[in-house]
Order: C-alpha cells, then structure tokens, then sequence
C-alpha cells in the first residue's frame, strides 16, 4: 500500500492555472489535498471534467440535500466495493448528516442497512441502476415516486449513481488510496 | 417506443449558446441530433461536463485509434446491455471500423467474439473494469501491457469504459431511445 | 472471423437426400443457406431433428404469432449473448414484425425493452426460463395467464426457449458465424 | 407433489402408432414408461423430435461411452437443479457405471466431485457450455483436447450439453415429477 | 474418491473420553461412525462445540420438528452444493419425514421443489439466509410470520441454516467424502 | 437504529453462572459487553458452543498470527456485507495488527485490497471457500501451500472462514448493531 495512484499523481502546484486553483481552493478547506485529484491531474482536461461534473451534482441542497446525495455515493461504491470512495465520501457523510456511524453502515451494507424510508428510497433507486441497469425500469421509478421523491430528484439519484459508477471504475483503475485524513474525519472521538 | 426520454428532451435552440452551438456542430456532421444530446439537455452543466468528458476521450487517434476507443464503447455497453449506447455506438464503430459485422458481434457478446490479439486484449481489459471492477488488478494491467498495450492506452480503455459506466447508467435512467438513423449507418447495403 | 464453424461445414449437395431437399427449399426461399445448416450437416441425424423439432414449434400461427415466436428467440438469445441467434433470428424477426428496430431493442436488452403488455409477458416468461430455470414456478405462469396466454402460448413460449437454450449452446459450440446477408435483412434501408 | 406434469399427460396408449411402439420399447426394457415421454406426448411432433435427438446422441459406445454421455447430463442438470433429470439419468448412470455414488456426487456438486482426469475434462467442457456459454471458447476447446479428447467426442459432449439444456427447461416447465422407480435404481442395496 | 478427507482422520478410539463416547453412542446408533466426526476430531476442541452447537439446534421437536429441521439442512446443503450434507441429512431427512423421495427433490431444487406451505416458508426464509444474507430483512421474517412460524421457530430456521453455512465450508474445506450407508438409507427398497 | 437485535438481548446478569462469567471477563478486557454475547443470550446453549468454537480457533498465535485471524474474519465478513463483523472485527484487526487502515481495505474490498504476499494468499483461500465452496478444491489449496501456509495454518483459515460463515448470518439474522466502541478503537486519532 505504499503508492497513491497506479499511475502515478501530479501535484497541484504542476497543474493548469484553474485546475490549480480550483484543487487548491477544495485542498484550503479540507486541509489536505484528495487523492483522486492527484491521480486524475495525469490528464487534466479529464480532471476539469470530472470537477465540472461533480460541482454540477454534489453542491446543492435543492430537492436532495448534501447529505443525501453522500448517501447516494456511499451506498453504490459499497455495493462496488470501492474503498477510495467508501472513505473518502463516507467521511464526508458523517460531516454532512452528523451521524459518526450511517456512513459505515451503508459503505459494507447498503442492501440491508436500516434506514429511514426516505432514505432507504433512494438507496434502493441508486443500487437498482448501478447494480441492474438493464432491468431498470418504471418499477423502479414509481417506487420512489410512491416515497415521494419529486422527478428532479429521481434524477439526481440517478446521475450520481452514474457519476459514481464512472468514479469507483477510475479508482479502481488507478487502485486509488485513501487519504489517511478521511478514515478518522467526523467520528465522534471521545477519548 | 413513443419516447426518446423518460424526462422529457430539450431540442438544441433551447440550450444555452455555448451546448447549442457544439450539439449543432454535431448535427450537421451527422445529419441528425443524437437523442442523448436532447435529454441531457434538461441539465445544461451536466451536459456540458458530458461533452467535455466524452470529447477528452473519444476524438483522438493519440495511441488507441478512434476505431478502438469505439470498441471499447460497444463492448462495456453490451455487456451493460444499454440499448443507446450498443446502436449509437454501434454505427460509429461500423463508419470508423469500416466493417460492417463487427459492432453486432461485439454488442451481443464481447466475452466470445473473434477478434485481433490486439482487439481482444483491449476488450478484455475493459469488461474486467466494467463488470468485475472490485477484483481489477495488476493481473488485468500485465496481460494487457504483454498485449502491447502502453500506459496511456490502458489509462484510455479504462477511462473510456468508466464513461460508459456512467453513459449507460444515464440512458438506462432515461429509457433512452436511439435515433432512427443509427440503426442502418454504416451498414454495406448492396440491394 | 474467418471460419463459418469451428467443426466445418457440410454444403447441402453433401447432405443425404431429405436433409439436401429440405435445406435447399430454406436456401431457395432465403436466397442462402442459413450457416446453422451447414455446421450442423456434420452429424446428418442431429440436423433432421433439430429441423424435425424447429418445424414443430416455430411454423405456426396458432396461439403465438410467427413474430412473437421469434421475439422469444431473439429475447433469450439476446439473454444468453448468443450473436448468431440474435442476428439470424433477428433479421426473421424484422420481416415478420415489419418492426425494423424491435428485434435491436430486444436482443440488445431483453430485460428492459418497451413493449406491449402481451409482448413484455411472452417475453418476461421466456426469460425466467431461460435463465432461472430452478426456481421456475407457478407464480411466472400465473402471470402469463393474467397477461392472457392460454395454456397452449404458455407451452409454446416454454418450448421454443428449451429449443434455443439448445441452438444457443449449439452455436457458442461451434463459434457459428451468422451469414452476412442476415445483418441488414428487414432493416428499413432509404438511401 | 401429487401431479407428474403441470399440463398433464398422455399415456402411451393415445399417442400415434410409431410414438406408441417407441415408448412402449422403451417402458418393457425399463419396467415402466418414464414421466418425460407422458407429459412430451401432448405434442407428438415435438415428443417425436426429442427421441430423435436423444437417440442420436446418446445411444451410442462410439468415442464416448454410454456413461460418459450419462455424466454430462447428470453434470449439467445438477447445475440447473434439474430434480427430473438428476434423479432419472442418475440412475441410468449408475447402471451404466456399476458406480453407486458417482451419480449422487455429480448430481449434488458437478464443480468439485472428485472424478478421473478424463471425467473432469468432459465435465468442465460441459458446465462451461452449460453454464458460461457466452465465453466459451478455444480455451475450453484445448483443455479438452489436452485430457485426450477427440473433435467427436468434444461434438458429442457439447451436444449432449446443449440437448439436456433444453431438456432442463422442458422439465422445469412442466414441472416434471421423476418416476417412484429412478430413485432406488441402480443402488447397491445389501439388507 | 479414495479419501474420506483431505486431511486425514482421527478414529473414535483415538478421540479424548468425552468425544469417543458420544460419537461412539452416535456410531452405536446409526451403526457406523459418520465420517463427519472422523474428520473433525483432528480437533478436538473444534469437534466438541460443534458437536454441542449441532445438539442445542438439531435433537428438538420444540416449534420445529425433527424432520423440518433437517429440511432446513438439506435445503440449504443443496443451494451450497455440498455433497456430504445432502447425502447425509438427505439420509436422516428420509428416516424423519417417511418420505423417500422429499430429499432428492429438496437437494436437487430447493428453489423449486414443490412443497406444503409451511415447508415452503422454512425452506425460503433458509435460502433467503443462506444465498443472499446481504438483503436478508423484514420482509424475509414477515412472510415467514404470515405463513405461521413463532420467532422461536424464526430462530431456529435462521440458526439452523447459520449452522450449515458453517458445515458446508467444513466439508467443502475437507473434501469429506459421505459413508456409503447415507445413499441408501431410508430409501423405501422394494425388490 | 435503534435495537440491538431483531430478537431481543440478555444482559450478562440474567445469563447461566459460566456464561456470565465468562462474558464478564470479556466486558472487563473490553469496557463493554459486545452485542452478539447480548443477542445469543437468547439461547445460552447456542451461546456457549458459539463461544466455545470462537476461542478454539480465534485465541491462538500458533501458525497463523492472532491479527491473521482477524484478517480472514474481516475479509470474509466485508464479502458477505456484514455490517456487526467487519465493524467489531475490524476494531480488532486494527488494534492486532496495529495498522489503523488495514481493516478498512479488507473490510470494503477483500477482493483486490493491497497486500503481503501472505495475507493475501490467507484471503484469497478465505474467500475461496466463503463464496465459492461448490468448486473449492486442490488448486486452492495448492496455491495456499506455494505461497507457505502449512496444513494446520491452512485448516485454520478455512475453519475461521466456516465459523465466520454461520456468524455473518446470525447478525443479519438478528439484524445485529455493532457497539458504538468499535467504530473508533484502534483508529491513530491525533487531534
């Protein structure tokens, strides 16, 4: 375990101006820089891409909140059992839904782990379309609408269980590690 | 079949000028716009990030050739089983293949169908990526260097299968239909 | 994909007297000899009874159309990745159904194609068959029978996907090469 | 269990006149008429068809012996969970082997029974076919050859494979009760 | 199939004094030594908590019957392929239920085998544990509860089936080879 | 999330005199009593052959390390998504292996997380046996002896595997809640 990326990283400061920038502005904030930008700055019209179509999906609160969308993120890298992911945006879960413990629930068990029907709704839409895409259907859809999911949050859902099918494949290409940052970020530590 | 999207399309002169511009460019070297662009266009940043992602990976010859980055495509989508992507693709791959039999081979079953050393190493590495991602290893990456297959065309292969990853997720959430068009393009058709 | 068979072929003027009648009256009619009878020609009494039991299931118009015979061919081939079948059996299917993208919809993804409520329970039994085959039970008949299927379409559906569960591995056996005329047969082709 | 066909069955005495002498050659030589050839005799054509193709393969000492081609179908219907199959040609198997285990080990576990090297071979060859049929290919093809196996008897295995795939579902359909007698055939019952 | 295990075995009389008797009363019993202890008592340690686990859940008519419990055995043997359990519980199964035949049809199809209601309710809820325990959930008890099951009988059926997960890998681990007594042991013999 | 177990708990004070000794001692080791002691309280017999076959095989250093022990629980629970395992376990790894990102590599990927040579031949014969028992056979367990696991280290992890195996599916049979304690013991937390 002793490399980032398979294919080596490229360091912020060797980047384009604006990815530059933009990696540093998320690296001010967290403390540290993601590995994932590291891996992906090796092509970074790749990168600017990914970051567009990130921020596009994951910063807003409209209809699906932050949290949820997390949630979202760390049902379908568990059932992919992408590790970067589950860590690194099962940190990120417990910031956002202030609980130290959902994320690990989700990240080794989405398809059992007890939820609230809201949310079980979306873990089940999620994994349905990341796990069985060729049988999705209007089943599926009607489910969530039954739970009262609206159709941009359908599709919400569904964009990030796309984005991050995309995401765990380059993890897993790239046999991304973890920042040792994100395995302790947001648990409750008390002594 | 009446739908091209469970969503709803956006037709081209409603998107902003800048996707309005480049689906144009599309649509007039094709003669028709791809049904993909029309449903995408309900979220114009995520569209744009598309394009961008897509246009990063698909048009070059740098390495994999445009050919090869279109089996790539056919082969994750059909054992994806997306339907959009198999035809879509599928004609593209026939135009730049210039062999009419190859992309139906290959759609219906990447895992057995004859084809170049060359060929099958590419594919090989990409259904390893796309169906079995948690056990990708170093394994998948020697067998395609022995191949000889460079660092940056196995990062291509990988990227390109992880977009589809995400691209059949997206025209499976959609019901996404393909146009009339692609299913006779590029097919030799000698009365 | 340069052989017609991985056994060889057998051309019908080889073929005993009735097996040479009988495949010439197909080649006559086709304009070609379907490239299952000249694999299969290797072992004469093998190819009368597969002919002997093909005849009985797929040349009838009673109960189950001669379309919705081939769409259950073409929708369990699609589901076992079998490239001859569904190209063949695809190309019948185009001209029987005068439907030049339904037989691509279904054997590209059987599982989540759109189609009518007769043709979804024909297909949707098929394919429990097909590939569940130990838990097949009372509740995928009793379905069929809601969607309207009398007890006769039931066994027919039933029978034809036993028959191509055998011509499927009869093809995967032989690596069997579909003829190139069956590609574009029944595609609606304007310029 | 009380029904020995889900669309009942015809007894020998009602079929058409050569079906009529064929099954009751079968019924004197066993003791009894099989369940198969009650519950196929509501379609004579395709009852007719069936013996065809059975006795084109399985009658026969040529290449394979009689209970090399009774372990394939033992094999390869212990992976479909074939109750009908398993229990009725387990006990033709364990007549033709004089092996009053080797059918119940094949029968229960056709991927690790211990088993000669030859045995292993055509039983890897047919679960492949069986099971994996869109991925076979000439590496399956070599390893049989490798164990010694003959272009004929590697056919004979691949038929038999694909013939009883469709046998498999022919009796999940019909949900096909075994005759009382199968059960204890061939056993070596000492007090 | 020389070997009763792979690792060799350890005969009662060379077992500690707690362990010879009570395999020897349980040889004394059946009239011979189940192969299963030959080949634990390479542990002692190991084979007395088994032996005790296996005698909390299998010696009791409380709720479940004998003969249900070893329904749940077989059931789940079947679905795991292990060839010792199915032959040996399928054995006890005989002897329990006065049936000859239920066994062969549970361990050959325990998806499909047709069965009464409260049968068919044990035998789901322990497939449900046993294949699929990701998902396992309320939905797998309530129906269970509707088909009348206590919870105590709710635990015993999950138990049970927790039990022979771990007795199916100890065989398959083995290679553990069943007595030639089980195969035809309450088998109703008659000439 | 709000019980600990779908059936209910036992304190320690209301379990026979030997059990709570003995999951007292534990508590004291711990400063908590782990909740699958509290669930199985239920039935004390069934507790205490849990707790016997645990200390059998998990309380030894001989031949594989008490931190290898732990690394087959984690890996076999993180492919069977048991949430109480991988989290309980996975404390434990962390505080015996004194690696605080070890268990959670293995825990959310077994399959292709980085390791030594050793370890991951000892999860590689675990995950052999837990998910694939049926083909479990001599290639296993050669590749085990080639990368140096003795016969007795080798029945350890597969013994560890089985036991694994039944207790996954007592926690997802009880739907069982990992202590709060776990989810942070053995984590560096600096600040």
């Amino acid at each position: 375990m002793s490399e980032v990326s398979r294919f080596g990283v490229v360091e912020p400061a060797d980047l384009p101006d604006d990815l530059r920038e933009r990696v540093g502005a998320i690296a001010e904030k967290s403390g540290f820089v993601p590995n994932i930008f590291r891996a992906l700055g090796r092509r970074p019209r790749e990168l600017r891409a990914f970051l567009d179509y990130h921020d596009a999906l994951m910063d807003s609160n409209d209809g699906l909140s932050k949290a949820e969308r997390e949630l979202v993120v760390v049902a379908t890298s568990g059932a992919n059992h992408c590790t970067y992911c589950i860590v690194a945006h099962g940190a990120i879960l417990r910031v956002r839904s202030k609980d130290p413990e959902l994320a690990d629930h989700v990240g080794t068990n989405p398809f059992g782990a007890e939820l609230t029907g809201r949310q079980r709704a979306i873990v089940d839409l999620a994994l349905a379309l990341a796990l069985d895409s060729a049988s999705f259907g209007d089943d599926d859809l009607d489910a969530a609408r039954e739970a009262g999911l609206s159709e941009d949050e359908i599709w919400d859902v569904g964009a990030i269980t796309a984005l991050f099918a995309m995401s765990n494949r380059l993890a897993h290409l790239t046999a991304l590690r973890p920042n040792a940052e994100f395995f302790t970020m947001g648990r409750q530590l008390s002594g």
